[in-house]
């Protein structure tokens, strides 16, 4: 009896995708092979040249193909605020918004203590570096409002003021569009507390 | 300003599986370069593992890496029983009940007139040559309980029928540990239709 590895082997490595389970993995492997197989080579070949070529930009972090990215060698750029998140995906997240103009840097996600992701893991000492570029006035640190990524901006935060840098923080507050109702008491709490 | 193409490339590869819609796409592609180079890397190999490996079976049409898969080599199935199903996934869940001993016959896909799927896209013509073998007894027709679905069983049936074979249709009623009184009409009333 023929062991089926290839399949098996597909289905194993598309489980490892962050959200996909066994069964999106076993229905995905399905699809490709039985209707698109066009679809599976481009999305190999689409692997292979990334992982190649896209790497990270030596002043932000963010991921780019360049040796410094788009955004960091735009000199309309505001070079007096520097953002911090967590993610290349939350940096595009804020640049969608168009309404900030300075510069980023990009976290290697946020501390987990427990699975031994301590500050070094995070780029601290980087940011910490970066951050003193006379330029600078001012570190607005949009980390995730989980515990995770509030711990993750507290320490940073008191890293960043020891160097005197002014450090501010994303607003929390009630979601454009809700209802207060319906908004949870967590974030009701803030938002009274940050009124303006 | 240099172009992120191959970024880009990689969201749109990703974006064309099934199941993952623009932000799932991202999600994936910043995260699997940010922290799962390795992961990336083993998805391209058993994509393309796959492609190059995988075939059909001549006899069944399901996926496999032989020429006849290994359900149809196994002289100890009942060939005198053959179970049409709409995909290699819907004849992995019959062969996980363990109460099929007969043979499959893997249609690609159901009826879909209006995509221009018809019954010579589905394999219909294989499937009443693979019907001429003189030991099978029965076909059972095991595509989905779909409007598609239940369209592909009956043109199907019609054409089996002409040809003097005994084809039966999977048991429509009340899903294991259903409470009725939260299943549907539709299912209720098949249950009682085909009560025993």
């Amino acid at each position: 009896m023929v062991r089926e590895h290839c399949l098996d082997d597909l289905i194993d490595a598309l489980r490892d995708l962050p959200g996909v389970g066994q069964k999106s993995a076993q229905r995905i492997a399905y699809h490709l092979l039985q209707h698109d197989r066009d679809v599976a080579q481009r999305l190999a070949r689409a692997l292979d040249g990334a992982v190649a070529a896209v790497g990270r930009c030596s002043r932000c972090h963010t991921l780019t193909q360049a040796s410094i990215c788009a955004t960091c060698s735009d000199e309309s750029r505001d070079a007096g605020q520097l953002m911090v998140v967590e993610t290349p995906a939350d940096q595009a997240a804020i640049e969608r918004t168009g309404s900030y103009r300075g510069l980023y840097f990009v976290l290697m996600g946020r501390l987990r203590p427990l699975e031994g992701r301590g500050l070094q893991e995070l780029g601290a000492a980087e940011l910490l570096e970066r951050s003193a570029d006379p330029q600078l006035r001012e570190v607005v640190l949009a980390t995730s409002f989980t515990a995770e990524g509030e711990a993750t901006a507290h320490v940073l935060a008191q890293a960043l003021k020891a160097r005197g840098l002014t450090v501010t923080r994303l607003a929390r507050g009630v979601p454009a569009g809700s209802e207060l109702e319906y908004v949870d008491l967590s974030t009701l709490a803030h938002a009274l507390d940050d009124r303006r």
